[in-house]
């Protein structure tokens, strides 16, 4: 192109900027304003002796809604990928961690109580929802009760298993009960959710819903999860071992997370959340593995991982508070609904602690189930997009209610925790 | 929108992935493949007694031409727009973690020899580069002579960082004088493209440049720098000593993160490179401020850093590796100006290590300055967009040259180093 005085101009002023526009600067420079907000906000609230993580919920509600009061300093940080990616990685590396602790059989040992936990968590609150849908919107139909009682059954594990950590109580059997009940749920939401969206299609065409894929997805989730544990068990411990043959010394971070993130991969694209990969891969692994090299003087991997979890966790937590909009609490038409969902959500999951038998504190578990963060909006979102007869299965109004269900489960959990843990401790 | 079969089929196979379509999870399996690259072949080099780097380096341009043989499986992960943002905060962390192992004062004694160094490698290059393209290219002006000797007086300091951190060789006053040199070699490029441009520009309008403007770029340059030392060193140690007030285990590393990236933000918005802000950040941090968190029982930040560095680094050179298209050295046409280009930028740096001074070995200085890496790069296109009389300043085959030589000289300095530094043992 021609070389014109309009276009030289910026050039001379800021050449390199302007030749080689550098995407990443904006992101680290939103990266430096998230770690001062979390560890300014996390400090109030370990002070106000509640976890850290409230703290940075809280920073990231605040600076996602500063635009309400005129301040648009920050609100580019909410919708930038580059911190996006880095607040997912983040949620991986925390439940590779979180895995880590524990070992597999620690949670076959409590997986029965697993099961049920997860189990009655999930019929409960579905029916508690299908029930408060029925009784606030009487003009809609069965298919929107049924969308409703499926957001409530789901499950997002992340921030319990982040206030247990806070907490120091991420190696206790309630952790392991919660723990291995949301990766069952992970696997239950899927099948409600194909069941909720194949009947309402089904029933849209006229025709009935096809039971065999409905198996399928269900036979293809199990089968993943099964194979992946043994699977990690038989190769894990010989890939570690190996890795200590190498004489570089970041063998075992690198193959602990090219295990971490490839098993994420895996339960992606079975259909899975990533997560649920990543949890999987950190149980498979047993501290026990690296003796190789904390023999040779080389960092144990919970030390590796911890400045890892430091860098990319609190993004996470600051984006989930940055994306509630405290706009949707103004709208008394939404908070009728939003008081019965939320209602519903508690009990029905404090309902599922039971399912954790007398050995345990039953509260606890009951408690550590109730956040539904990104995966009720998930669902909601498909509701959103679902038509029966030309309705709406789910309206903007019923997406805010559920929304304002997702953000009171969310923030209710760290202080709910640490009043229940406290309690036990007490008694 | 409404539900038909279509919309439903993928939804009924993989529910989740369908309505949540997570971009992350291509990027982490392409993190996963990077990783084990770069670990096998980091390990092949250091077995044969070279640093890792140049294993990263190989590993990536393997990958990045396979398609060449067919194999298109790993070409995805060049374009995608998170790795190469992992990349770039990677080269961020490695530069502050290198600026964080001298202190202001140990740079600022070896700073008359910085310049030196700096003035000579920028000159000297420029005018080989002259000299070469006024050879083999009598055809074209001496607009294009200037350009190409400006991208040969370029110095990219990341593989010389890395290389010094492989061979431990990161504390010296060798490492010193180039790191100094390379931080003055980024506003003396800025300078110098200014004025290529700014010269080429006004012969193009028929006027003269405007040399107010261009002492402006260097002022704002240098300015920068200064302050942000000053600032720097004025306000950090007060940062750590306030954040260890915080209760929260993180916050040393938050600090001193936030300030490596706030740094960098305000190094590219001022113009400069933003290695050059993490590197600035990393000089003014000094290791005893962190006394009060090893005190208590924290790690240092040394260790903090360490799995970050292995977690983002590898992905940088690996990146840097795959972008080198191995197609352009089929060309004879190109082949004949590359090595005029290569051996001119090649001698050119080694010139400048004189300007080391005795002390030192001006050898190792020499080779340090050789990479050209990306800023050389940005530089060829920067000409390739730019136009005089309806000519182009840089064709593509001349970029096809420049895009050797910035290859060669990066490949030969990892063994060059290494070599370098075992010469003087021997002797």
């Amino acid at each position: 192109m021609r070389l014109t005085r309009a276009r030289l101009a910026p050039l001379l002023i800021i050449p390199l900027a302007a030749a080689g526009a550098d995407p990443s600067a904006r992101v680290v420079l939103g990266l430096a304003a998230i770690y001062v907000a979390a560890l300014l906000a996390g400090e109030v609230a370990v002070r106000l002796g509640q976890p850290a993580v409230l703290g940075e919920l809280v920073a990231g509600v605040i600076l996602g809604n500063l635009p309400l009061v005129g301040v648009d300093a920050f609100s580019s940080i909410g919708t930038e990928p580059g911190i996006d990616l880095i607040a997912r990685i983040g949620v991986l590396i925390l439940l590779f961690e979180v895995g880590f602790e524990s070992t597999v059989r620690q949670m076959l040992s409590v997986g029965a109580r697993s099961l049920l936990v997860a189990v009655i968590g999930v019929a409960v609150p579905f029916g508690l929802g299908w029930f408060v849908s029925s009784l606030m919107l009487p003009q809609v139909g069965a298919e929107t009760h049924a969308f409703i009682g499926a957001t409530l059954s789901a499950t997002s594990v992340g921030i319990t298993a982040r206030v247990l950590k806070d907490l120091g109580r991420s190696r206790t059997d309630e952790a392991r009960i919660i723990l291995g009940a949301a990766v069952i749920d992970d696997v239950l939401g899927l099948l409600i959710l194909a069941v909720v969206t194949g009947v309402i299609a089904a029933a849209d065409r006229g025709t009935a819903v096809s039971y065999s894929s409905l198996t399928a997805i269900v036979a293809k989730s199990i089968g993943f999860l099964v194979l992946a544990v043994l699977a990690g068990l038989a190769v894990a411990p010989r890939l570690v071992r190996w890795s200590a043959l190498f004489r570089g010394k970041g063998a075992a971070q690198a193959v602990s997370l090219a295990l971490c993130f490839t098993t994420a991969y895996l339960a992606y694209w079975i259909g899975l959340a990533p997560i649920v990969g990543a949890f999987a891969a950190g149980l498979v692994l047993d501290s026990a593995y690296y003796q190789p090299f904390t023999d040779r003087g080389d960092q144990p991997l919970e030390d590796l991982l911890h400045p890892l979890i430091q860098a990319f966790v609190p993004v996470f937590f600051v984006l989930m508070g940055m994306h509630t909009d405290l706009r949707v609490f103004a709208d008394p038409a939404v908070l009728g609904l939003a008081g019965g969902l939320v209602a519903a959500g508690i009990i029905g999951k404090l309902v599922a602690g039971f399912g954790a038998g007398g050995a345990v504190d039953r509260l606890v578990v009951g408690v550590g189930m109730i956040p539904r963060g990104e995966v009720g909006l998930i669902f909601a979102n498909i509701g959103l997009g679902l038509t029966l007869a030309g309705a709406r299965v789910i309206t903007p109004t019923t997406y805010s209610a559920v929304v304002v269900m997702v953000i009171v489960t969310t923030m209710v959990t760290p202080p709910g925790l640490k009043w229940a843990f406290g309690r036990r401790r007490e008694s």
